[in-house]
């Protein structure tokens, strides 16, 4: 994504540490104390604006959700529907998910969300894609045995990388849809970006895929 | 796809028993004496009027190919081709695939090519679809481990399924395209169906699945 450098964001972001989790690392292993409750968790790995996390956060009360963004002057308008929202089942990690191993431990999260995420087309930056290997590897060692992965973006090119990606990792494909818009789902929320390329016309590719239990 | 009924189809086929193999049970095991050499032997499940496997068998001379298919008012179309272009690596076989493992011992075959299979789109015709797991493990006992499968379609629907039919199998997903034509891959035969609903503007999805070594 494109970033405007915004000075302020990071001053903003300290401000609200009760919404983007101040150091992170001490939750390790026990995010159930910042939740209050021990509900299942689920990450949104790229959470940009965060429209999709604090949708999913008003319709699914009985879960905790947790957006995780890099870029901090993306991170506070996520910060400010979370403000305005004031949800107790939603928090933001203004961290680089390289470091996800760093603040969760072993089945600290329940659920991955990956969505449009960058798709870095050419083949020398496969590395920083987020369902590259080693990006998978990151995910198992966080998650609970039998987690998931929950897909989606218009890119073709890194769906199908995804697909032979998880096939190659040992993940269960259970869901598919190449036209995701035009399928039978019931109850979508869309990020941002997914409400910008569908209404250009662009195919939506969303997929599930789990560990081993 | 809809079969006009030729009474005289099965007679055409009762004369070229050297092309449309009769009583192919007593090659079981030993295909390798039909073809007269030990080439890699590759079959087409489905093979209709036969355009992809006389192609396939013309462009690639070290490999043996068998057109599967049951019909025999269709497969004496891919008859006719064979008479035209006389190859010695090209074999026939008016038969059904639920009996593959009757005609064929483990071994056999080293590559299985699946072309616009009929999709049975309702959910009670499922085992009929040529990706249902039964068919899976039918290929599995007639092909060398290792062995591939490759599939084209234009129905997204067979393909979804046939994805995650592939990953419960425990198959991995080598290849595959979600718009086959506009991809860089570079030597493609067409089948009939290929060639008509590609005009007609339909995206054509493949994949290659190998079974583990």
């Amino acid at each position: 994504m494109r970033v405007r450098h915004k000075p302020w964001a990071k001053e903003k972001i300290d401000q609200y540490p009760q919404y983007v989790v101040a150091n992170p690392e001490q939750y390790k292993g026990k995010w159930h104390e910042v939740f209050g409750n021990n509900h299942p968790l689920h990450i949104e790995v790229g959470t940009g604006k965060g429209q999709f996390m604090t949708e999913m956060a008003k319709a699914n009360p009985g879960i905790n959700y947790m957006g995780i963004e890099l870029y901090d002057s993306v991170i506070i308008t996520a910060l400010d529907r979370l403000i305005e929202a004031d949800l107790p089942n939603l928090r933001l990690l203004n961290v680089n998910a390289n470091d996800l191993a760093k603040y969760f431990a072993k089945n600290d999260v329940d659920q991955v969300y990956l969505n449009f995420s960058d798709p870095w087309p050419k083949g020398r930056h496969e590395k920083r894609r987020l369902t590259y290997k080693d990006f998978l590897k990151l995910y198992e060692e966080i998650m609970v045995d039998g987690g998931e992965i929950h897909f989606k973006t218009d890119n073709q090119g890194l769906f199908e990388y995804s697909l032979m990606s998880f096939s190659k990792y040992g993940l269960l494909l259970k869901y598919v849809s190449l036209d995701f818009h035009n399928s039978e789902y019931e109850g979508n929320i869309m990020t941002e970006y997914e409400e910008k390329f569908s209404e250009k016309g662009h195919r939506i590719y969303r997929c599930e895929v789990k560990y081993p239990n």
